[in-house]
């Protein structure tokens, strides 16, 4: 069989329907494995099966259940796994997919071949493959023998060893699941926990992509456009919620008010990347303030990198949509960045995105709030919480009834595979089969 | 003074500046005029004077105290006026302004000369000034003498009269301001009044131009696409509020469940009206359901039409939004409604509306929330209420401290400057000073 015929094969199903069936697939098989009883330390219904299965898959990290009491060492091992395979394999198999579309992902030259359709080689797959598979694996291992330091003292060396591997996992997957009931407020002492944990996720969150590349070019010069976004936006975003949740929340006696000056630098800094879609915690949520809630979702909400473990509509989408704004008022028809030009593509995926995300969490909120009594701001937590699959909660999902965990089980589904899939329309432009008419309207 | 240099001085100011320091004039002389005693009931304070006539210049009905008890006749009159020139009278300058400058405002061809600029004459401007007051004196000579055979035999002549054209001022303006403490709950068993002031408040939030365009085409075909889009929108919104508002709130005692089962639909068609942007309410908004609740506010967000009395981003801009992200995901660069396709400016002019309306609504959220220590849903809803210059209200208004209020005041200004003076950037296309080579990032 010749490379033609190899990827006509793959291109049977589109591959945006292939992506939802995969994670499909292994949400079933996660949700049969904790269904199990060896799974489970007490009975657990099939849809608290269900929703575990479908966060871990997801990397969002809202649970219904504490799951460090609620399942055996096998079913935390399943959920690891599922972690593993929804965070880093799907990953992997979205970057082969996208190449064998002859789609640019942003590789440095000398990883693919070629940005053209004919050359995404066996070859260059298999590179690439070996690439992601290498960073995150040295990752892994690193972060597992720094949390072993703290957690191996405390907890003895097989458990220790078990929290720690199982935390980098769920760190560098931006899983959020922790093994202690209170996530991480435990540790927020302890700056080597939550420093390494936050290196962890802010790594897998900026993408495969930034860190190849990163590792390619070894200059700023040579980076990518993409990475250069990446690296920006995100230190923008971090320094960002960093300032305003260490001055909001300060001298709140619930959150920050209790800890130590030093302590409360960590805290702020570890919240603030982590709600960019980690969603650990080592503060209460909950006892936020307001205003501190209302930057917590508005970063929820542009979460992470593409291609990367994060969720949300994502940085770079964020910045062109703030470009093409600024563009619009400077009556330019094109804008650049980094003195690269973007076009009508780009803006309207940001706009089909931005709309698509918005309408979900709205829709999502509009038929949870139907049968719901409680807090309004804490249920429109969750879903950008579940959208963004970052898996901060103010306690709402504890609340939820039975169709609305599944509705939040489909919004973390949407959240995690919809921005994915929305990078395979871009392989397949078409001309408009008819030219109308300029037409205007008023849209102020 | 030729025809040359009197477009000149107009020019001198930037057209968005202009039209901003006309609306700042026109609140601070109602400012002066609310804070005379001779216009006080009881004494109000300088802010609360301020911030009445903000609601009013911008067309909102938001208030910090009830308008009929506090302010006497002489002070009722200033509010009326303060209506009129806010909405009809900026409208109709905002026409002039944007003819003046050579944009098309969809009027037909035998209103206005010709879409360019050079034959934007006195004469086009004086039968568009024409036009606007006559359809507006019409309908309002209409709305006084029906609502007067429900208000004088309730009120005697004098007084009945008054209540008559100060509500149909309220309402072609889509202002929302009555002179009854509770809106008009005391009438949600009286269709004559209801569906007057909601006829009066659809005819002012479809716009003159859509009106002019009525009056001269008289045929669906001979519409502007702009029209038709108004109209065809308008219907959708109008209906899917109704009936959604009706299964929601039919069985609710505190808002339809009181009423028999003919007053339910009326008074939920006229929630579903006034939602878009007139304010105006017949049952407590407060006792709304959350989904209710939740659809009011997406429905505030996008309010109605422009060059009207609306507010909100408009009908035709969430069209576009919608038929931007199908293009989108059909894989058109380009796309078309009712035969006229739309291009580039369209859809930036579209993704900037939006992206600060956005960010106006999350940034004010966030800051009045720094010190806000009540309901955040109830803040949100306000804030969108004053950004869509709806003035429906949770109460939350009553409770703001001084910021809050000033910065609810800044809200409702730019919810109703801000869109408008977007139309003048359409104005003046540039060319990109340098060609970028292109650059591709990942969104998704
Ligand atoms: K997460
Ligand atoms: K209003």
């Amino acid at each position: 069989m010749g490379r033609a015929a190899s990827r006509r094969s793959m291109r049977r199903l589109p591959p945006p329907a292939l992506l939802a069936l995969m994670y499909l697939t292994v949400i079933a098989m996660g949700t049969v494995l904790l269904s199990l009883p060896v799974a489970q330390e007490v009975p657990v219904s099939l849809l608290t099966a269900f929703f575990t299965s479908t966060s871990a898959v997801t990397v969002t990290g809202l649970v219904t259940v504490d799951p460090a009491s609620t399942f055996t060492l096998f079913g935390e091992i399943v959920i690891a796994v599922l972690i593993q395979i929804g965070g880093l394999g799907l990953m992997t198999f979205a970057a082969f997919l996208l190449l064998t579309l002859g789609i640019s992902i942003g590789m440095p030259q000398r990883v693919i071949l070629s940005e053209e359709l004919g050359s995404a080689s066996l070859e260059g797959l298999m590179r690439l493959a070996k690439l992601i598979l290498t960073v995150a694996l040295v990752a892994e291992a690193a972060g597992t023998a720094i949390l072993a330091t703290e957690f191996v003292p405390d907890h003895g060396w097989a458990h220790g060893l078990w929290l720690s591997l199982f935390h980098t996992i769920s760190a560098f997957n931006n899983a959020g699941f922790a093994l202690f009931p209170d996530s991480l407020m435990g540790y927020n002492t302890h700056p080597v926990v939550s420093l390494s944990i936050a290196a962890m996720f802010i790594l897998g969150g900026l993408g495969f992509v930034v860190l190849g590349d990163i590792a390619q070019a070894r200059s700023w010069l040579r980076l990518s456009l993409h990475s250069k976004l990446m690296l920006v936006g995100t230190a923008f975003l971090l320094i960002l919620g960093f300032v305003l949740i260490a001055l909001l929340e300060w001298s709140n006696p619930l959150t920050l008010g209790g800890l130590s000056p030093a302590d409360r630098l960590v805290a702020a800094f570890f919240q603030s990347a982590t709600t960019r879609t980690a969603g650990f915690n080592s503060i209460d949520i909950g006892a936020m303030g307001n205003a501190s809630t209302v930057l917590m979702m508005v970063l929820m909400f542009i979460g992470g990198g593409s291609t990367s473990t994060a969720g949300g509509i994502k940085v770079t989408t964020a910045i062109v949509l703030l470009l093409a704004t600024r563009a619009f008022f400077r009556q330019r028809q094109e804008f650049a960045i980094f003195g690269r030009s973007l076009g009508l593509v780009e803006v309207m995926k940001v706009m089909a995105l931005t709309t698509v995300s918005l309408g979900v969490v709205a829709l999502s909120i509009f038929l949870i709030a139907i049968h719901w009594q409680g807090s309004m701001f804490d249920l429109t937590f969750e879903v950008v919480s579940a959208f963004g699959t970052v898996g901060l909660s103010r306690g709402a999902t504890y609340d939820l009834t039975a169709p609305g965990q599944i509705l939040i089980c489909f919004v973390m589904f949407v959240g995690r595979v919809g921005p994915l899939t929305l990078g395979f329309f871009l392989a397949m432009a078409a001309q408009p089969r008819v030219a109308y008419p300029k037409g205007q309207i008023y849209l102020g």
